[in-house]
């Protein structure tokens, strides 16, 4: 039989995720009558900006006319939608980017996990701690994360604790590291860097030659106007960071699928041989060689997102969710609770009352309240001690969430 | 610097159609009236399907009010689409699978080139010669194909001749292979391959446990009714072989991204402590960690093309491009060329006429008769002494194109 990549048999099951809907499950049976409210997928429930639909629509019947039918789509991306990119999301902070420094891709999801394949297979990997699993996942199916002990840990990946005792601001490494993936607005913590936080990091990337992989899939809630969006607001990023946006949080697109990642002209890696390569081209090449591009009928829907009356429905969309994170936060609070993120994050970190563990606190939310969160440990060994909420449901269970949690639950 | 993925420098520029590109522009620029017919990409010209734009219509509108909107699709695929796939592509030529072995993906273009990223480094892929240059760049990038000569040929790929001498059917490997790609109906020479046929090479890869990969994304352009569409019609493929199917060239999808490809529970690889390990589970969970499902409008469209409508209407696009074919191919006969292909495939193989080398023919159509092909060369050494000329143009451009070849070009 073919020899298959052994990397993969490293993995460890994704606990998660089955072991809390196995409980949900469990209570839900034996509770028929129970009304859940769920706070635990980072899924959005808002509907497509009218603006998108609308262009979604146009674009559809353009389809159905051989005059302004599309074929293969530009690997990289549509112009309208790459020059929008550029334009709005860059050009209005003061960054310049080509558009040829802008890869139109699927998902978040699909260019974080696929942009280790054009590094080397030595390159070290550094994580925080508590993760978006995925990174840590892909790390692993690359062969980069060695081998796991009984806890879980590899003994290749570089854990970055954020703890509350570091405001949830990862230390620097203690030692090298090739690729660092930072996540800010973090998910699961709601945390987000400052910018001379983020200065520090990305002096640290050009001081010792690492990459930075920088997932800003949540900039769009951003409500204070000292954190910055985009790492390339800070000096030498460009030399430092490839960035990673989305739109299924910021208009809804979850379903959709529609992303984008920046990988700029002055960032190299280093070949065999100890020349410079540019990482944009390998990049390129890579979803030029493996990817086909994107829907023509979705990129029309995403750079819908940038015009007025789309700019204004998503600023709504994001509006509403953040809304429910202030109701979830600020609730939870008057219930006496020690909340974290939810001021520019669709997450809220809540610390478990009275020591109880990540999944005790999880079974009491469920058993009392009904309501369905994620431990936190199960993003790390960091994220002991905490519930993960997001603020992506209905307003309507965002206030009952946090009534029920008030009145049912014995803290 | 981050050491880079050093296999990636291995790749040769993608000269072909940069080359044939510089050629068309050139000749363009010294002839600015001349009216170019180009039969050299496999891109589609006819509009969507009706059924396919009233189900995409049906599904925007389903995303635009928060009662049916859909967030994160199923990362294999939406229930509707995979039964359907099932149902349709598989139960009615009598070969049943179950759901959870068909993975609904954006493109088979992603799906050929993703999937070596379960087997281990080590595996040795033949190629057929000509072929198509995707599953030669990814076995490059994933470190597979060695080193190339002076010639571009990489010496650990085992390359498989297709020519005139033997009906354009590959002779089984001289030494052992572990991934064999196959793509039938054939781009670029549009051979079939008969049961018969197909049955040594499924025998082969089950005897020598080798993985076919069957890249069936043309088989509805099959007419011949002896000629099997899937792999698995023949006994014993479900585990010998992945098959990879697309809505591209059925539905003209090439702008709208859907395909699927089926692993078989049966199917296994071998671990490197010598256990079978299933490549489903392998390939889903690939899928599931690295890319997040295609989007539910694109999917609609999809499932629209097996409603009776829908079917229907994809038959009238196929027959469209076939009888386009049928007109390039009795054209170019009829003024005394050597042509293969076009019968049950989209693409025409023309010989070239008086030991033409395949660039000097391509200049010779593209000079004389306007018309752009693409050099049998371009597509490895055995493609040398044709052209490929492509179906899924304009009813009239095959006609003009065919009566320029006839009346302008001294053959």
């Amino acid at each position: 039989m073919a020899r298959v990549n052994d990397h993969y048999l490293k993995l460890r099951a994704s606990y998660l995720f089955s072991e809390t809907g196995r409980r949900v499950r469990e209570f839900q049976a034996a509770h028929p009558d129970a009304k859940l409210i769920r706070l635990g997928i980072g899924d959005v429930t808002q509907p497509l900006p009218a603006a998108v639909i609308h262009a979604m629509h146009e674009a559809v019947d353009e389809m159905a006319r051989a005059e302004t039918f599309r074929g293969y789509p530009p690997e990289t991306g549509w112009d309208f939608l790459v020059e929008a990119i550029a334009r709005h999301d860059y050009g209005e902070r003061g960054i310049k980017l080509a558009p040829d420094e802008i890869v139109v891709s699927d998902g978040a999801k699909s260019d974080t996990g696929n942009i280790q394949e054009i590094f080397g297979p030595d390159c070290v990997v550094a994580l925080s701690d508590p993760v978006y699993p995925a990174y840590l996942d892909v790390t692993v199916m690359g062969g980069r994360a060695g081998n796991a002990d009984a806890n879980g840990r590899y003994d290749r990946v570089v854990y970055l604790p954020c703890t509350a005792e570091n405001n949830f601001q990862p230390h620097l490494p203690d030692r090298p590291v090739d690729l660092i993936y930072l996540c800010y607005p973090n998910n699961p913590t709601g945390a987000v860097l400052t910018r001379a936080a983020l200065k520090t990091w990305v002096d640290y990337a050009r001081e010792r030659n690492a990459v930075i992989l920088y997932d800003a899939a949540y900039e769009a809630y951003i409500r204070d106007g000292e954190i910055p969006h985009s790492i390339y607001e800070i000096e030498g990023a460009r030399e430092a960071a490839i960035e990673f946006r989305s739109f299924s949080k910021t208009a809804g697109f979850t379903g959709t699928r529609c992303a984008y990642t920046v990988v700029p002209k002055e960032l190299q890696g280093r070949s065999g041989s100890g020349e410079a390569v540019s990482l944009n081209a390998l990049w390129v090449r890579r979803q030029s060689t493996k990817f086909n591009g994107v829907a023509y009928v979705i990129q029309r829907g995403a750079a819908a997102t940038y015009t007025d009356e789309g700019r204004r429905q998503v600023k709504g969309l994001v509006d509403h969710y953040m809304d429910n994170a202030r109701i979830i936060r600020d609730g939870l609070e008057a219930a006496g609770l020690t909340v974290h993120g939810g001021r520019n994050a669709p997450y809220i970190w809540v610390k478990t009352p009275g020591r109880l563990s990540s999944w005790d606190f999880f079974d009491k939310l469920l058993n009392e309240a009904h309501v369905v969160g994620t431990p936190g440990a199960g993003f790390g060994p960091s994220g002991e001690g905490y519930v993960r909420l997001t603020a992506f449901g209905a307003r309507a269970a965002a206030e009952e969430a946090v009534e029920r949690i008030k009145t049912r639950v014995a803290l």
